[in-house]
This record gives C-alpha cells, sequence and structure tokens, in this order.
C-alpha cells in the first residue's frame, strides 16, 4: 500500500526526518510519500499558523490522488476535518493517532508538545475525539519547533525535566510525545523513564495501515459527506 | 465605534443581508462596515468549506486594522480562533454569539441549521464553548444557504416545521436560526411561535458593542498570543 | 432604556457603588435604577445567605413594573431563576455575565472571589450555566465582602498575589472579580497584570442592554414559564 | 431517634399523607415529627414557588432545635444547601434520596413528576448531585400536585402510561416517583410493572436513619460551614 | 433481617474486624453474616486481584440463599455487578456505599486508600456511579490492606497526614477511608480533624438496611436480568 | 510476530470463526493462535457471565506466554483489566478496537449487539474509554450470541433492519458490529448500506500489529502494574 505523510509545514528538513520515522514502522511492502505543503507557514505553533497552512495542505493532497491513507504530520492534526472530507480514503492525524496509541496501552498519559500556546488547540483535539479524560495533563516545553531540529542538549534537558514531573505529578504511565520533530527520541527517552513513549508519526502510519488492512475508509454520509 | 462583520464567503448579496441586518440593532453611534472575503467559496457548507474560505477572510481583516471589533459572519464561527489571534481587538462568531444569548433567556435550545453536513461543526463548536449542555439539538432543514437568498415558501414552511418539532420534541424554550442568511426572518417566526428566536448577527453585534463599553479585549496571553 | 440593578442585600452603600460602575458603561440612553432589598441579611456569603434574601429581592422587583431589563448585583447570582419566572424581561446574574463575557474574550479564565465558603456556590453555577470547562479555577480571598468597602491596602494586595497565582498556576488567561463590591478595581488591575479582568456589573449591564436591543425577553415557555 | 420531615408548602392535607408514608418506613424506635411551613406557596412547581418557600422552611426548622435528622419533603428538593448550613445534623431532600436509592438497585431510571415547569429543577438537581448520568429521563404527566390529594382515576391512568413509556423507550429499570403525593401508590405500581418504583419520602426517612446510626452529620467546613 | 456482609479475599482475620464494625451499626433486630470467600487471593489490590477474586465470591453468595441484602465488603466493589445479575435481594459495595454517604453530607470528599495501583479501579468505579464530580481526589497512602491489620503507628501516621493534604490541598469536606481494613479508626479521625470520616462498611450495612425497609430490590428488567 | 486471539467463552466453533475472521486481516508474517477458555461459561451475555470466564480466560493466557500481542476476541472486551496486569505485551479487546476504529473514520457511530442485557455493560466500557461521545447508540437485536452460529435469515434481517434505524434515526457514519459471531458480515453489509462496517476482531489484530511494530507495550507503571 502507498501511505502519503504530509507536513503541513514548508520546512523541508523536518519532512525529511518525518520520512524516516514514517519508514521505520512502515512494513516492508508499504510505500511512504513524505512531503510538505508548498505555500504556507515555515512552522506550526498556535491557532493562526493551523488556519493559514490548511489551503496549501489541501493543494499538496490533490496532487497525490492514488494514495491509499494519509497521515497528517503535525501534531494539531491541523486540517483534519477538511482533509476527510476531501479524500475518501483513511486519514489520520499523528497527535490523533498518538493519543489513541496512548489510550491502547496506559490508564492515563500525558503530552509533552513545545509551546504554552499550542496548549489550547491540543486540549481541544483531546475534547473532541473524547480521550480528554484520558490523558492526564497537556505540558508545554516553550522550545519553538525548529530549535528541536537543532540538537541543543538544553532542549533534551528541558523534555526529560517534564516527563519526571508528568510521572510523579500527573501519574502519567505513558507519554505522548506532542511534536513531529521530537520522533527519534523515542526509544532512548522510553528506556530511560521505564514507560512507553508515543509517538505520533509511528502512531499513524500503523494505524493507517491497519485501517487499510480492514478495509476501512473515512465515513462519506454525514460529517465528511462530499459535495 | 466602529465593528467590521465580515462574512467568510464570496456571495455579496448575502453580504448586503448581513450589513442591514447588522445596522438594524446598533447603536446610533456604531459604524457597520459589512465586507466579504475577496477569495474562497461561494457558501460555506461542512468542513471543507470552513477550511478553504479562512485564509481569504484573514486577508480581507488585514485590509480594516482601525476597527474597534470583528464579528465574523458565518453560522460555523469560521477561523474563529484563528481571527483571535490575528487581532487584539473582540472578535465574535455569530454562532458563539447566538448560543451565549440563548443560554441567557432560557433553559434549553435548539438550533435550527442548512444542510446535515453541517451538523457536526456546530456540534463540536457548542461542546468547545461549553454550552452543548444548553443545546437540546441542532436540526438541519436541508436548505442550502443560497436557496434561502430565494424566498421560496416552501423554505419558510420547512424552517416553521422544524420549529415547531423543536418545541415540542426537544423541550426547546429558544430558538437559534442557525444561518446568517435567516436573519431577516427573526420576528415573524418569534411572534407565531411564542418563544425567543434568536439571529446571530443581531446578537454579535449587540455582544461586541458590550464587550467594547466594558473596555475589553481579546487576551494576548496563552491561546491568542499573537507571535 | 432602563435597567433595574439590584442589589439583593441591604447595604446601601455597596447599591451605590454598584449604582456608579453601572452608570459607568451604560449607554448615554439608558437610565439606570440601582436599588436593594429592604429586608434580609447584610452580605450574602454561602447559601444560608443566598436563599434568605431572595424573598426581599423579589418584593423590591415588584416595585419596579416598568423596566425594560433586570440585573441582579451579586456574584452568586441569588435567585436568578426565580426572578426570570416572576418577570419577562430579559434578566441576568452578574456572575453569569461576567462568565459569558470571559468566554468569549479569552480561552480560560479563574474567578477571585470573597470567602472559601462561597466557592462551592459558584462553582455549581458554572455548571449550571456550562460554563465550568472554560473556568480554570475559582480562588477564594477570604476576605469578607464588607471588608472590600474599607480600601484597607492589605485586602488589595491579596487580591493581587491570586491574581498572580491564577495566572501561573491555573493557566489563566483571564480574570473574573467574583464579587460587586470589587468593580472599581477593574482598569487598574488589567493594566498591571496585562490581561482583561472582568467586573460582572460592567458585563451585566451591557449585555442586557445587547438583548433589549436584539428584543430578546425571557422565554416564558417551560421552565421560566408563568403561572 | 427523632426525625424532623417537613413540607415546605402549607397544604396540611398533604403534610399528614407525609408523616403516615414516614412512618410506614421508619423504624419503631424512630419518632417522625412531620410538619409543613407556616407561609409560603399552598404548593411548589417551578423556580418561583421553590424561591419563596425557603424562608418558611427555615423558620419551621429553627422551631425544632432538638431533631436527629432532617428529610425535606419535597421532590425539588427546596432549601437543601440553606437547610444544611442552618443545622449540623443530616439533612436529606426526598428527590435526592430517591435517586441515591434508585442509583443502587437499578443501571439506569427514570422519573415521573407532576408539571413540565418542574422538570428543569429536577434536572438541574440532577446533575449537581452527579446522578443525571444514570436518570434516562424526567418526564411530566402535567397533573398539577394538589390534584393528587383527589384520587382522580384519570390521573392515576396518566401516571401508569408514562411509566410504560418510560420502561419501554428510556429503558428504565426503576421509576422514581417524582413528587411527594404520590408516595401511596408505590407498591401497587411496583407489583403492576415488575420494577421497582421508588418513593422519596420512604427513601428519605431511611437514608438518614442510615446516617445517624453511622453517626454522620453534614460536614460544617467548606460549603455548609456555619457563620 | 439478616443481612450477608461478604470479603472477598481469604483473610479470616479481616472478615472478623469486618463483621464487628458490621454489628457496630445495625439496627438491634438485623442479623449479620459475615463471611468470605473459600478460595481466591489473600487480598484484593489491584485488577489481577479483583478479577480472580470473584468466582469465589458469587460461590459463597450461593451457599447463603436465604439473605435479605448482600454488602460487599471491599473497596473495589469487586464483582458488584455480577452479583446484581446473580441474586434480587439489594447488593452494595462498601465503596459505593460510602461515596453516596459523603455525597449526602458534603459538598466534596476526598478518598484515602492503600496502594497507588488501586487508585484507577477506584476512580472508574466513581466514574461509573456518577459521583466522580463529588470526589475532589483519590489518595494512595501505599500502605498494602494486609499492613493495617498490624497497627503500625507509622501506618496511621501516613493516614493522618494524607487527610490533613485533602483537606488543605483538595478542599474535602469529608474523608472517606477507601479500605475495609480500616474500619475502627473511624471515629477518632473524625474527631481530630473535624470533619466527617465515614467507614464503607458502616454505611454498607445502614444503606441496605434502608433499602430493605423500603421494600426495595435489585431491578431484574434490564442490566442485572437473571438468565 | 505471534498474536494470540483468545475467545473467553468455551464454545470452539466461535473459536474458529474468529481464527478466520483473524488471519483474513493479518500481515503475511504474523503468526495467529486462537484458542478459547478451557473452562467457563458457553456464551457472554450480561455481567455474570463477564465475571465468571475471567479466571479460565487468565489461565489459559498463562499457557501463552510467548505471544507478542493478545486480542480478547469477547466485544464486552472481558477481564481487559486484569489482563493488562497479568502480562507485559500489549493487549486489546475487540469492542475496544472497533471503537477506535470507528472514531477514525466516522464523526458518530453506532453499536449493534446481540442481546439488551449486555448494552449497559458496553455503554460501561465506551464510558470508560472516552469513547461514548463518538457513539450515538448501542442498538441491541436480541439475537443470542449462539443463534448467529446458525446462520438463519430472520437473524441477518434484525441485524440489517438495525442498521437503517441507525442511520436515519441515530445519525451513525459507521456501523459497529458487536459481537465477534457477526465477523463474517462485515463486507456485505458495508457494501448494501454504503458506509463502513466495523468488526472487531479484524481491528483488534490489525491495531495490536501496529502497536508491536510501534515498540510499545502495556505500561506497568500505575494501574497495570505487576505485583
Amino acid at each position: 500500500m502507498k501511505i502519503l505523510i504530509i507536513n503541513p509545514n514548508t520546512t523541508s528538513s523536518m519532512t525529511k526526518k518525518i520520512g524516516v520515522a514514517a519508514r521505520a514502522v512502515a512494513r516492508p511492502d508499504t510505500e511512504i510519500v513524505a512531503t510538505n505543503s508548498q505555500s504556507g507557514p515555515a512552522s506550526i505553533q498556535g491557532f493562526l499558523d493551523v488556519a493559514t497552512c490548511v489551503p496549501g495542505l489541501l493543494e499538496e493532497i490533490a496532487r497525490h490522488p492514488d494514495v491509499d491513507a494519509i497521515v497528517i504530520a503535525c501534531f494539531d492534526d491541523t486540517g483534519l476535518d477538511a482533509v476527510r472530507t476531501q479524500v475518501s480514503v483513511p486519514v489520520l492525524g499523528i497527535g490523533e493517532a498518538a493519543y489513541h496509541a496512548a489510550s491502547m496501552i496506559a490508564n492515563k498519559f500525558s503530552v509533552i508538545t513545545t509551546l504554552s500556546r499550542s496548549v489550547p488547540g491540543l486540549e481541544n483535539n483531546l475534547m473532541k475525539y473524547g480521550l480528554a479524560q484520558k490523558c492526564a495533563r497537556v505540558r508545554a516545553t516553550d522550545i519553538p519547533v525548529l530549535k528541536l531540529e537543532e540538537g541543543d542538549p538544553a532542549t533534551l534537558y528541558k523534555i526529560r525535566s517534564e516527563i519526571r514531573v508528568a510521572i510523579e505529578q500527573d501519574g502519567a504511565e505513558a507519554i505522548v510525545l506532542g511534536c513531529a520533530g521530537m520522533a527519534d527520541l523515542m526509544s532512548d527517552l522510553s528506556a530511560e523513564f521505564g514507560l512507553p513513549v508515543i509517538d505520533g508519526v509511528a502512531a499513524g502510519i500503523t494505524f493507517v495501515e491497519a485501517l487499510v488492512n480492514n478495509g476501512l475508509s473515512t465515513s462519506k454520509i454525514g460529517a465528511y459527506a462530499s459535495m
């Protein structure tokens, strides 16, 4: 099968990283097409970025009509409802996929994301998906998305200290890493803290593989009906 | 004070109607600027239209930097969070304003909107605002937005029969007319059915007037912080 | 238009202060009638005061049959449902009005009120209005209502420190000042802390002006039906 | 032990009926004092009656300072929070008691009450107690409270047909009879429909007996603290 | 009447203690049969113990077909739904009974239980009963159940310090002692902290006495229907 | 990878069917071990069956210590929390898996299950998982589980008519077939009604494949900690 994983911002270095993470978990017979919007903001943090990147996202998706499933590789699940209305193949956001995965292996999880400004959008999503009650807390490191690209040790230190607080204060039993740029940290942090650390890219790819294998598509009656 | 009321679709006949409805309730010293997006869909029904009209909406708003408040004249409250992040004056969607007004004068209300496809978006909004528990039901007439423009008697018949069912079956004590194009029907229906019928344009204009008179602006710390 | 703003306790110095705050935001052509109950408790803190002041409140309202709208100037929204059943003009409590205003300009707000004993009543109201999910926390300063009248610097110090904690710990983006006696502090605190500070009296007056201008009255079918 | 069961309306024939129902379930060593307010409305239906009867209720309670527990014999649980603040013995409303009893013996219950106008108050109570999720629906027979006194066959017919609908449509597994005046119908209806039919007077008396036997009193820290 | 109080673990010293606590609150004419499962785990902490002890519990109950009511004396309310399906007499879990009692005398309560591992099960129960909104927090002392048997002063110290934190931080107005083994501590702690301290065994016995006196049985239509 | 799919009842014909459905969606390199409990009830309908089959389920699982993931093939998600405590590999119930799948491809879904008596258990599960808000309704066909084995045309007729009602009345956009024995009906019904029809066995197998491919295991801190 062929899965389109699309980064809704225009930073191609991040798209590359996302492609690598996607291929690392995909089945041998799955083809991963990693791409990004051709126009729009360089990173997505807060409601304004989320809104302005959607048309570029929809255009880029329209350039790939032959895929079997789509993963939106931004933790805000940018444009998720619009994309589901645009296509009929299964569509998952990486935030959404990560929350579902966390709910399947832990009683309660916390999310570690980048900026405080992104927290309300993620909380709204969790409420909309019904999974807010499984989420102990959404925590911000206040590290900008693009900073994660640079591999600064101070950055990693901040993430690790938020995980520790999530375990001790929130009673978190699993951690969702709330940004596509954090994908490569997952297994180290899981080993260090002795609990599942979930990356949305991996969750998104494997769950759409599952949906395709089930023969399931996005419902086209009701909310996501085509015009 | 100067209020921008913006129709996020490009149908100028609807913008005109909205402007008339806005001026009818505004204070004598309030200046109403009624406008619409210069690009984007002709009507907004369902998630895809909502998403694609936002950039045009933000651009048009940027052309009016001197206003004291903004009302988004689409019942989906299209781009509400993005607009609040873009500006610092108070911003209301007409759906949001109507739900708040209904909650202030009735214990329970029902919403009558156009297409079934629009219902899930409105339900999501109600949940996000916390007002879902005051809303007995969102009902669709399955009349397209632009059809309302034509004044067809069959259209009005359908709206009236949904109001009747809302009173009898939902226990609705007030009706929210869930589309900007229905604004001129309000007082007739209220008289006919003996209960408040709320129009979002009127509610939106008068509530932003209230916010401006309170000296209140959109909070710029947290969710709606500027970059 | 003529608005009755009624203080349900019998402390006339507080009624005076409320009248001043009301006139400060009312439109030029709005006449404010500020009054208080002729019998009942001197201040309202906790469930017993709330219950015993209602008959005096209803009697006083019956003395003003010619008003266009009513604002109940106690943060507990004392007797709100009863007053809505008694009259047919729009009726708002100042707590209710403040929560709606806060929900329109911020993603999350905290309430600063007087005594701890008043907190559960406010939390119950927030839940009933549906707005509990927008409220991060109701905080008490443990300053008695009447103490606020005296302008003690220690009082102001306590309010300011609670606002600081609300911003830092609750993630509050706006502050609701949860007592009618705090009305004159609003603009100073807003400037100092860089976020909207909402006073219920101002919100109440301007929102009922809006409802009257919309031609909206309290629904008289269902919950608030007259005998 | 000595239990005060107080009818917050002034209809003494109803107080008598309530006293009989109370004594029928009380332990042999429990003394039942059945009384009613000396002033206030003759029946309690809707928010206005609820509010105006509270002072008379509090006065009457103050005349009985030596009781071990109090049951408020109105299905609206009139003045419950105020009474809990006034005294320190356990206090239950008959609505509250009936909902708790129903939750202990059935997965889901429906309430049959008198007038439609009373439904929102009961729904608010259920939400406040947390038990709304166990309640399938609150149904009104639209029979006035005092009509129940007259033993009209048409009245009973209406009650029975609402029970039937509650079982078939709501999936109710138990029925709460939502009015003090319905107390004597309980066992007949239970036998006829083959499911538990719960009377609030019986539930209220036996539950306060239980609380007294547990040595439990109303908490006087927090919400119900005395002045 | 004859009440079966059954300890679902096999530790008979605990059963004895439970029997003593049960008889201390039961009416003079109530016969208490205190028993325990003949097979299964020695203590119940966490989901695995809860699941494995149920068949032993059901078998033991089948040996006592002549009782008028059943109390399950484990704070997890082990097997509650299954027992209700097995029999037709009223059945209460001691956790369930304690939460209902706490809701009747306090606006908000906290639960103090043994191991952290038990907390999620109790939280799930509270959500299922609808009473989660009355519970400020479930706190663990991390003292194993059987340790409570030994009367270690360090154990009591830990319980007392958790109660103090519950009052100060959670705003708890009542405390539920979340383990059958804590039954004898109730009155001392209540006197020391000046608030109600609720023991589930006492609450369970007196509430099933109440249900029996009401003539109420477990509903046998719907969820608890016999085969 | 090796997945254990376990039928918690002892009806081996059903186990066979489940194994076939599981292998039909599993990846080529996934080994499916389909088994059932050696002791316990022949079918699982209602709380009593759920409780009594768990020990047999845990024993059978202990006989397969070398598997990479476990799927519990009963729509009640029998013993799910207990199994997660017993093992450390990922564990999914087929009900749980189906609800997550439905939430990923539709805005709202309905569940069609067997007996009315099973409905409350499924509703409790949905509430516990947080997904109750995505579920429009759980509908019963009142066809016993084992009857499904017989291929009676009346059975299929009843299922099809419930699907039709779910679409028309509940606004369901996807259907979850709420019983393991319905697995083979999925694709026909999906084609007939033009919406996704979800089978829990297929969803369960493909989602645990996804979790294993993510390197995710059940969290062993908190709720599911081993002794």
